[in-house]
This record gives structure tokens, sequence and C-alpha cells, in this order.
């Protein structure tokens, strides 16, 4: 696409938040980017405007069939006022991968780069400084087209909207207690698992409200066929590091090709610590924490970065990982990582992209 | 509920369409049903206003994570120009049964079908009075909660639409040609199957859209954990006659509960025909047909009614059904369904409500 990325500003601009008291995607930025899609024509009236509500009719296929896609990204405000986006060109991959999961037609994800740096240029200041704070990033895509038949749409909205956010658990980088989920199913081979859809997360939410009834935050996701086998813990991709060894289980075509959980396993690779993808059942993970080998446990996704687990609740056997506290290889990670974002530490994997913010304010 | 449903009308009313060409869900009547879900407050405000828009903002949460529910109905115009609704009490049931796996506050369905009711009274105009026609009819539910954390949604709308429609299968009841599916999952146990929510919908769309190109109208579902055993065809229940006896997939938690898979084994069982609903396997079928004992099958769902099967690919082997014809049963069980929903035959079940519309225009 080499198409023209029109600019309309908002003609006030709102208040600025209480970064002390930011939460987690409540509050948004002036502006949102998009685009439409009309079948023969393509992706067009690619803009960026004021942010505001939509206007869809009672019919469009969104509110009926669930054809829905999106991304999770962040942008940082570096110490020397400089703003970084970590990996989206990942991120844009894999909403490709989701849109063809979910018969959604392909976006350009380099213009579409382009366009979310106009966007976070045009609302800098809305990026927060404080520490642990940053702007979270919402790409999505919704069938818009008013039809009720069951049939992939001919119309489609693509949306950037963004939200300047706090820790995502409000306890910061402090241990969660996770339930394994033994009745209900996330997701399973041949379904939308590794797509990042809205089914996905509406199928988590009845197991994620009995488990938080239990004052478990998360849910660990066993495999749909033989409720053996780990997929991930609410919504993230798990670790484990087990007598010295990092496992995490391999993309099996029901699991999210998260784009923390692959910076995670390239920076152990970096430095050495044995690292492997494969298929790795709870009772395996249950064995080593009786034999005293189960050393940490760890989430990773966008919103949290890196969320360790301080215990597991699977039937009636509870696992305390190293007394309830964050681990090392845990925290040492969640600092690189988070280091890397924030620009306070180099980045020899050419994770960063720099937003150029000298333009418009 | 006791509340009072307000009614405010349109100001002009639309121009009826074509009868001969309605197609399905593509045109909407004057007026819709509305009414919102506040935490603390439950449901309040329901309202039968003028067919618009809907305004929503960006992060509402049934673009980002698919909390929906919705049903289908129809109205049916008899000769003698009294308007019949089928069995809406199920429906009510079923969604609230969904709305339970989807964290979705309760609705009254009494309360629900009050409303339905005065709507129809208000649009009665639009039900079509052409062979074959009916007012589809659509509530639906939608989170609508500014928010992108995965939790259940604090607010919701609850609406109800109305679509005049003809024919589902352009071909009227024509056998339809159906592909076993053996690499795309719609449901498994532990998930949403069950539920009438639009990740399944989503999750559909793949398959189908790849047996739509090998001109296969509908696939055939199989089990999520060993693709073995058959549980739905399309976006409808199915049914097989072998030797005489007429069998269904039992409801094994991933099959929905239809309305018309339920009126079709009543229905059987007043006439008489041996039915009952087992596991049943895509090998055990091919058997059958292999021993000339698959007599029919057909599809049942409130859109197409019953939707006969002339054609199954599985694999490398091609059955055709009764010459590619409808069965004789088939035939039966959808003349005598439609013949009850549209007054020409009685209803010795008790399935018709009427809708009385002496009342306003």
């Amino acid at each position: 696409m080499t198409e023209q990325i029109t600019v309309q500003l908002a003609e006030t601009r709102r208040e600025k938040p209480d970064q002390s008291n930011l939460g987690f995607g409540r509050i948004f930025t002036d502006h949102m980017f998009m685009m439409d899609y009309t079948e023969g024509t393509g992706w067009h009236d690619a803009r960026i405007v004021p942010y505001q509500p939509l206007t869809l009719e009672p019919s469009a296929m969104v509110f009926h069939y669930g054809q829905t896609v999106f991304e999770g990204m962040k942008a940082y405000l570096t110490k020397e006022g400089r703003v970084f986006l970590f990996r989206p060109e990942k991120n844009m991959v894999r909403l490709n991968r989701s849109n063809e999961r979910l018969c959604i037609p392909q976006i350009d994800g380099d213009f579409v780069i382009e366009g979310l740096k106009k966007l976070i240029a045009v609302d800098q200041e809305w990026i927060p400084t404080a520490e642990g704070t940053s702007l979270y990033i919402r790409p999505f895509i919704i069938a818009t087209e008013p039809f009720l038949g069951v049939a992939p749409a001919k119309n489609y909205k693509f949306m950037i909207i963004m939200s300047p956010v706090g820790l995502y658990y409000k306890e910061g980088i402090a241990p969660v207690k996770i339930l394994v989920e033994n009745d209900y199913v996330r997701a399973v081979q041949g379904g939308t698992g590794e797509a990042k859809t809205g089914g996905n997360y509406a199928a988590s939410l009845k197991a994620q409200e009995l488990a938080s009834g239990k004052e478990y935050s998360q849910v660990l996701w066993l495999d749909g066929v033989e409720k053996k086998y780990i997929e991930e813990v609410g919504s993230m991709n798990v670790f484990f590091k087990i007598d010295g060894e990092v496992v995490t289980p391999a993309l099996n075509g029901s699991i999210l090709h998260g784009v923390t959980r692959d910076s995670v396993i390239q920076l152990l690779k970096h430095w050495n610590v044995p690292v492997s993808e494969r298929r790795l059942s709870m009772e395996e993970i249950a064995q080593a924490y009786r034999d005293g080998k189960l050393e940490e446990a760890f989430g990773t996704g966008t919103a949290a970065v890196i969320s360790p687990i301080g215990e597991f609740l699977w039937g009636e056997e509870k696992m305390v990982l190293n007394n309830g506290k964050t681990g090392e290889l845990s925290k040492k990670i969640y600092d690189s990582i988070t280091g890397i974002q924030k620009g306070a530490l180099e980045d020899p994997f050419g994770w960063i992209t720099e937003v150029p913010i000298s333009e418009s304010k």
C-alpha cells in the first residue's frame, strides 16, 4: 500500500490521567487510527481521527458471529525522551496469521506500523513516564457487514486505539496463584487457539471466574484432547525452570505465538541457559515439584511481560514454588526485557523500533 | 421483571421488500427491541425503538473478547392472518444456558417474549406471506463495557432485530452436499460448543470456505478429541436414518441443543418411528452406507428447518444418498413442522405461541 494516511486532529486535548493510578485499558488517548475494507477495493481510507465512538448496524456480523482479531503491543518512553516499540513486526505477522484463520483479509504490516508511528507521534504526550507504565496499543479488526448469514464478511474495520497503562497486576512483579483447570477448555487442535480472536477469550471467562472465587488469579489450561498437557496460563504463555533447564510448551497449533515468549527463549539462549520447547504434561511438572526440582514458573505476555507463579493447585495437590517468592531467573528476565523496552539496557537482538516524534504534536 | 416496555414508533415506515427475492438476513423491519444491563441495577430500560445503528466505544468488550450470545427464531403468518411463534420459551431457556457459559447475566425469558410479541405487533406488516417465507427473529446480547481487561463485562445490551426471509437455501428443500471435516474443529468438551456464541461461528468459517471451494455447501463436524464421532453439520444438528431407525448424536456438551432437533425427536416418537440419541461415529455411518442401510440424512435448524443431505465426502469415500434426492421421511418431517409453524396442520405438542396483533400497528 502506498496510500496516504490522512490526519484529522482533535480540537481539544483531554486532560492526562494521574500516573499513579492508571490501571489497565480504561483510559484512551485523543486519537485513533482506522481504515476500512471493502470487498473488491481492499483496505482503504487509512486515517488518524479523534478518538470517538463507532456507529454500526445492529446486524453487523461482529455482534453475531465473532469474526474479530486483535493484537497487543506497547510503546515506551526512554529516559532520553525517545519512544520505542518492541518487535512490532512480530505482532503484524501474528495479526495476519490470525486473519488467515478467521477468514479476514490480510493487512500490510509495514503500512500499519507507519500508521501506528504517526498515531503515537500525534499522541506522544499520552505516553506515561512513571516506573512500570507504558502506552498499551490495541490494533483490532471487526467484521462490519450488516448480514446475518454465517460466512466471512465483505466489509471490515481495522482500528488502533491506545491506552496509558500501569502494571497489569496491581501487585507488580509479584507471584500469582494459579489453578490448574480440569473441566473447561480454552482451545483444541484444529480450533482457533493459535489465533488472537475474541472467541478464545470469551471461552476463558467461566473458568477464570470460578478460579477467582477460590482466590486464584489465573487458570492453567491443559490440552483439550487428553487434559494432560500444558498449554497456556490465563492469557499468557507459560515457562517452567526444572532442575536448571527452562521448558515451555511447544507451539502445537492451539497455543498463541507469544512475542514475549519468543523473546524469553532468545534471551535464555543468549545467556546459554538451557531452554527447550516441547510437550509438557502436568504430571511431569508435579513430579518435578515432588522431587524438589521445580525451581521457578512464570507466565509471559505483552500486558504483564513476566508474571511469576507462586503456587499451583492441581486437583488436591498444592505446589508452592520458591516459598511463594519471585524466582531469580524470572526477575532477571523481567529486568532484561523491560530494560531493553525502556532503553535502559542495550538491545543486542534488534528488538527495538524507534518512533520518530519530532514531527507533529 | 414487571417493568414497562416503552414504545417509540418510527416516523415513517420503509417500503416492504419484494417477497420473491428476500434472501436471508439482509433486510430489517422498522423497529427493534432493546434493554440495557448495568451491574448493580440489572436489566433496565426495555424499549421498542426505530431500527437504528448502535453507537459503541471502540473499547467495548464485544469488539475484543467475543462476549456475545444470540438466538434464532421465526414468526409465521397463517392463512387466517394469525401470527405464530414456534416454541419461543425453548429459545429463552437456551439463551440463558448460553449466558451462563459466557458469564453474561440471565434474562427473564417471559418478559423478553412479551417484548418480542409487542415488537412483532408493531412490525406485523413485515411478516411475509409468500410460500416458504417467514419473519426471522434475532435476539442477541453484547458486552458493551469500555474496558480492555479480560473479565466478564459489567454492561451489556440485549436486542431483538427482525428480518423477513425467504428460504435459507436458494434451492429450497433440496439435498445438499456435505464434506466431512478432518482438520478443523468447531468445538470440544469443556469449550463453548453448547452455547450459541459468536466464537463457535467464527471458528467454523475457515472449514466452510474450504468446503465451498470444493463445491460442498456445508461441513460435517467431528468431535475435537478423537475426530471420530459426529457432532453437527454446518450450523445445524444432524440426523441419519439407518435401516429404519433414526439416530442423532446425543447432547454431549459440545453440541447445540437445537429446538428443531428436539421437535424432530418428539415428532418421530409421536409417529412411532424408532429414534435414538447416542454417540455416532463416522465409521458407523460409512459402514451403514456400504451395507446399503443408510437411507436418509438431514440437518435441522431454525433457519432451514430441515436440510436433506444428498452426499457425504469423507476423505476419499463419496457416499450418495437416495440417488441425491430428498428422502421420504425428511420431506414428511419438513412438511409436518412447517405445517404446524404456519398453522396449516394441527399442533398436538403445544409448540405454538400466538402473537396478539390486534393492538397497535
